[in-house]
C-alpha cells in the first residue's frame, strides 16, 4: 500500500496517510499537481507557510521499466507564481519508490534560520535538527550525509541558494555515485525547500523492495517492447548516449536557433568550441566517463563525467542547456570554465539555465562584458557569499533585469527561455509562451518537429501548424512526467507506435486493467487543466501567455525572422480545458 | 490653441500637433492615460521604445483657481507593468500650460547612455546633449539649470535613480525656491524618463501668459465660491496649515492603523517623536518655515521648510507618508534622520514611500536591523553608488524582498502601500486591492471617511460599505487628478457643496458651456475605465486585485482585526466598467 508522508515543518510532526480520493493511481508531476492545486492557496506567498512542497516519483518509477527513475518535486514557485513541477534523474525517486512512498509533501515553516534533516527509512520519516549543516554547499552536504548513513542511501538537498530562499534556486538529488547532480532546476523548488527549513533528505531504502506490477508478466512483455523501441530509435541508442544531450550544439546553431548573447543573434561563432563533439573528445581524452546513466536502469545514459587536463573529476558532464547558458548565451566559448560554472550551480543548488541566462542578462546590464568566463565565475562566487550580488544572481534573469533597468529580459511568467531561441523555432515560442509554468522547453518539446525532424516537421519559421504542436506535446508531456519515466523516451514514442504502446502495457500490466493511449492522454490533460486552475486562481491571464515584446519585434540572424504566431492563436492552445 | 509637443528620443525630433479626437478637453490623468492608453503597446516592457511618457497639466492649471498647479506624469509602469499617473505639485505644470502646452510625450529611446536636457520655451522645444549632467542628483541638476537659464524657470528632473532606470525612481519637479523637492514619486516614471534619456527639461515660461477662461467673469465668480468653500473647512483651512500632512501620524496611530515595523503592527510606541505636532514645534523653534505653499494660487499651503539645529536648509518639511516610510514603518523615531533622508530620497530621485517601505523589508531581511537610522540612511547612500544593494533598494520593496527571500511583503501589483494599513482602515485596503495602479491611498482616500469623519462615516474595521466608498473615491479621485487640483481639495468638496459646485462652475466657465457634477463624474470613470482596459491587455486580472495573503491571516494589533472584504466585493469595484 502506498503511503503519503505529511511533515508538518511548522510543529515538527509527520503523519502517514493514504492517497485521497482520486489520487491513488496517480504519480510524479500528476500527483505534485493535483496535491498543490488541491491544496496550496492560489494566492498564498510562495514561501509562506502555506506553500506545500511535493516531491513524488513517477507512477513506474522504481519498476523495471527502462528510464523510469524521474522524481517529481512541485509546489507553487516563488520564480512564477505559477504551480510549478520540475523533475529530475538520480537515485532518491527509485528509493522513495522502493519505499512504498507515493509522496512526501512539506508544509508550514519553522521559525526562521532554522535547518533540519529529514531521514527517510522503512520505518517512516523522522525530523532532525541539521544547523550543522548551514551554509554548506550541495557536495559537503551530502558527503556528510553519506559518512553517516552509508554509501547506499540518496539524498535530496539544497545549497546555499536554497536556504537563501532564491528564486533560481533548485533541489539536488544525489546520482548513482552519490554526487548532487541531478536537479529539480526550474522554478525555485530549492527555495520552498529551504522556506521549509530542510536541508537534505536522506532516502535510506534497504528495508524497501521493487515495487511489484499487478499483472507481471505482461509488464515484463511490455517492458521488453519499450526497451526496444528505445534501443532502436538513433536518438537514444546511439546520439543521446555517445555526445549526450549537447549533441543538440551544432543542430540548433546550425538551424539559427541558438541563443547568443543574451538572444541578440541565432548563432555563436565559436559553437565549435563547447559543441557535444568538442565535449566528447575532451571527456574521451583525459579519461572521463562517457555514456554514464544517472539512475538504474537506464538504457539511454546520456550523462558523462567530465575531468579536468589532469583526470580529476570536476561535474557530471554538463548537459546542452548548461553550456548554453554559460556558453553562446553568455558569449563564453571555454567548455572548463563552463563545467566550472555548472560544478558552482550544482553546488550552491542552481538551476543551469536560468543562471546562465541571467549572468547573460548581467553582461548586458553591463556589470561584466559579454564573453568574461572568469567575472562570471565571479559572480556565481557571490551567491554562495550571500551579497547583494550574489542574491541577484540567485534571483534570476527578472529579477536581476528589473533591478538594473534592462529592457531585453528574455523570460515568460519570470522564468528565463532555454537554450532555444523561439523566433527561429517557432513551436519551442508557443511552449515558452503559454506553458503552465513559465518558459519551459520541456513542457512541449517542438524541437523535435521543429529541427529535428522526430515525429514529422513543421516549418520552425512559419506560425502555421505550431499551436498545434505544442498543444499535442504539452499534453504529452504531462502524462510522461506523471509516469516517471524519462522525457528522452518521447524520441521514441514520436517515431515508433511501439514506444507508446510498451508505455500503455507496461500501465496496464501495473494498474492490473485496460490502459489505452486516450487514457494517457486524459492524465496528461487533466494534469494541465488542474495546473491551469491554479494559475488563473494565482492572477494569471491570457495576456501573460505571451512572449517578451521584443521576440515580435527584434529580428533573429541569420533567418531574419521575428516570433509570429498570433496572440489569439496562442489563446487556442488549451481550448481542449 | 493648445499643443502637444511629441518628442522622439529616437532620432531627437520634435513635432508640434493638436490634441486627437476627444483629447482636447483633457489634462492631467485623463489625458497621460487617455494617451498611454491609446498609443502604447501594453505587451511592452516599460523601459522599452515603445514605452511613453506623457507630462501634462491639468485642465484648470495655469488659471486663477486655487491649488490648481499639478502636474501629471504617466506611462506604462516598470514598478508595477500597469498604467500609471503619478502627480506633483511645484511650478513646471503652471509654466507649460502658460505655454499652451496640454502636453509633452516623450517617445522612442537614444542610445544607452546618452543624456539630454529638454528646453521648452514659447518658440517649442529644444533637445540638447547633457551628458555633462551624468550622474548628478536632482540638487545639483537643478542648480546647474538656474545658473545657466535664470532663476525664473521650472525644472522636472530625474537623479541617479532615474538614470539607472531604477523602478522606484521618481520625476522631481522644482519648488517655488527652486528646489527639487515635489516629485511625481510613484510607480517609476523616473525610470521611464531615464529610458529616454532625458535628465531635465527647463521649462521657460517668460513668452506666456495664463490660460483665459472662455467666460471669464463666470470663472472669477466660481473661483471664488471654490476658494471659499477651502477657506471655511477646518482641514484645508487649519490644519494643514499648521501642521502639514503629518498631523496624521497621532490621529492614525490613535485609531490603530499606523503600520509599524513592516506592517507588524498598528501602533507605533514612538509616534509622539515624529508626529506633526512635533514636526511644527521643531521647525518653529529653529526658524523653518510652517504653511509653506508648494506653488503660485495654493490656499492651503501643506508644505513647509525643515531646517537644522543651525537653521541651515535640509529638506521641505517631510509629508506624512515619508515620515511614515522611514519612520514608523522601520521602527525609527528620529526626526532629523527621517530628513536626511528625506532630501537623499530628493536628491537620488526616489519614491519615499517605495524607498522607505523597502527599507523596512530589508530590515524584515536582516540585512539591518529594525530601528537603524544610520544604516538605513547608508543603504539609501549605496544607491548613488550604482552598487548591487543600491540597485536593490532603488528597485522597490517587493524586488529586494523577492531577492532576499522575504515572505511578508506589502505590496500590490508591485507597489509598497503606504502609510494606512488596510486591515484597521478596510476601505483603504479596497483601494490598495483594486487601484489601476498598485496600492495607492491617493487613488481612493477611504480614510476620510474611516477615520477622518470627513464626507460621512463607514467604519473602517468592517467590510460592510467599504467597495462602496472605494468606488465613489476612485471615481472622483480620477477625475480630480484630471482637473490639476490638488487631491486635498477632496476634503472640502466631500463636506461642502459649494466646493463641488466651484469645480463645476470653473469647468463650466473654463470650456465655456454647461458642466454638471455628472460630467466630472463621467470623466473619473471614463479614466478609469481606458486603465483598466489597458491592465487586462496587460495580463491583469481579479485575481491580481487583492491583498498579500498575509494581511488576511495576521492579524493586527491593537484592534486584532484582519483584512475581510470578501474577493468577490473587490470585484464589484469596477461594475460600472
Amino acid at each position: 500500500m502506498a503511503v503519503i508522508y505529511r511533515v508538518n515543518m511548522s510543529d515538527l510532526t509527520v503523519r502517514a496517510e493514504e492517497p485521497g480520493d482520486g489520487h491513488s493511481e496517480l504519480g510524479g508531476r500528476a500527483l505534485t499537481s493535483a496535491l498543490v492545486a488541491g491544496e496550496v492557496p492560489p494566492g498564498c506567498h510562495p514561501l509562506a507557510a502555506e506553500n506545500k512542497l511535493v516531491i513524488a516519483p513517477g507512477i513506474l518509477t522504481g519498476t523495471a521499466a527502462p528510464c523510469s527513475g524521474r522524481l517529481s518535486v512541485g509546489a507553487k514557485s516563488p520564480l512564477t507564481g505559477t504551480i510549478k513541477e520540475s523533475n529530475s534523474g538520480g537515485t532518491a525517486a527509485q528509493a522513495l519508490a522502493n519505499l512504498g512512498i507515493q509522496a512526501i509533501v512539506l508544509e508550514g515553516r519553522p521559525a526562521d534560520g532554522r535547518l533540519f534533516r529529514l531521514v527517510v527509512t522503512s520505518d517512516g520519516v523522522q525530523i532532525e535538527p541539521a544547523d550543522d549543516l548551514k551554509g554548506l554547499g550541495n557536495y559537503d552536504t551530502v558527503a556528510r550525509q553519506f559518512e553517516r548513513f552509508g554509501q547506499k542511501v540518496s539524498c535530496i538537498s539544497i545549497g546555499q541558494a536554497g536556504e537563501f530562499r532564491a528564486a533560481a534556486a533548485s533541489v539536488a538529488v544525489t546520482d548513482i555515485e552519490g554526487r548532487p547532480t541531478r536537479h529539480c532546476g526550474r522554478g525555485g523548488m530549492g527555495a520552498v525547500m529551504g522556506s521549509k527549513g530542510v536541508k537534505v533528505i536522506v532516502v535510506d531504502a534497504s528495508g524497501g523492495r521493487r515495487p511489484a506490477a499487478t499483472d507481471p508478466q505482461a509488464f515484463k512483455t511490455a517492458v521488453k517492447k519499450f526497451a526496444d523501441a528505445l534501443m532502436k530509435h538513433p536518438l537514444t541508442s546511439q546520439t543521446l548516449p555517445k555526445y549526450g544531450t549537447n549533441a543538440l550544439a551544432n543542430v540548433i546553431n546550425e538551424a539559427g536557433a541558438y541563443p547568443t548573447r543574451n538572444f541578440s543573434a541565432g548563432q555563436f561563432e565559436r559553437t565549435e568550441a563547447i559543441s557535444g563533439e568538442k565535449q566528447h573528445d575532451v571527456i574521451a581524452e583525459r579519461g572521463g566517463v562517457i555514456a554514464h546513466a544517472c539512475h538504474r536502469g537506464c538504457t539511454i545514459r546520456c550523462s558523462r563525467i567530465y575531468v579536468d587536463e589532469k583526470g580529476q573529476y570536476v561535474t557530471k558532464g554538463p548537459e546542452y542547456e548548461t553550456i548554453w547558458a554559460h556558453g553562446a548565451d553568455c558569449g563564453i566559448d571555454d567548455l572548463d570554465a563552463i563545467a566550472r560554472m555548472d560544478r558552482l550551480d550544482d553546488d550552491l543548488g542552481l538551476d543551469t539555465i536560468e543562471t546562465g541566462a541571467t549572468l547573460a542578462v548581467a553582461m548586458e546590464a553591463g556589470i561584466i562584458p559579454f564573453g568574461d568566463a572568469e567575472g562570471a565565475i565571479r559572480l556565481l562566487e557571490e551567491v554562495g557569499k550571500g551579497t547583494a550580488l550574489g542574491r541577484l544572481v540567485a534571483s534570476g534573469a527578472a529579477v536581476l533585469g528589473k533591478a538594473y533597468g534592462v529592457a531585453r529580459i528574455p523570460t515568460v511568467k519570470g522564468q528565463a527561455m532555454p537554450a532555444y531561441d523561439p523566433r527561429a523555432a517557432q513551436g519551442i515560442g508557443v511552449t515558452y509562451a503559454t506553458s503552465t509554468m513559465g518558459a519551459d522547453h520541456t513542457a512541449g518539446y517542438a524541437i523535435a518537429q521543429n529541427i529535428l525532424s522526430v515525429g514529422g516537421t513543421v516549418d520552425p519559421l512559419k506560425p502555421e501548424g505550431q499551436v498545434e504542436l505544442s498543444r499535442a506535446l504539452q499534453i504529452a508531456t504531462a502524462a510522461i512526467d506523471a509516469s516517471g519515466l524519462c522525457l528522452f523516451v518521447a524520441f521514441a514514442v514520436l517515431d515508433d507506435q511501439n514506444a507508446m504502446d510498451g508505455i500503455c502495457e507496461m500501465l496496464a500490466a501495473h494498474y492490473g486493467r485496460a490502459y489505452t493511449a486516450d487514457d494517457f492522454t486524459q492524465l496528461g490533460k487533466a494534469t494541465l487543466i488542474a495546473e491551469r486552475r491554479f494559475n488563473s486562481a494565482a492572477g494569471f491571464a491570457p495576456a501573460d501567455d505571451r512572449l517578451p515584446d521584443f521576440f515580435k519585434k527584434e529580428k533573429l540572424s541569420p533567418h531574419n525572422v521575428t516570433f509570429s504566431v498570433p496572440d489569439e492563436e496562442l489563446d487556442k492552445v488549451f481550448d481542449f480545458a
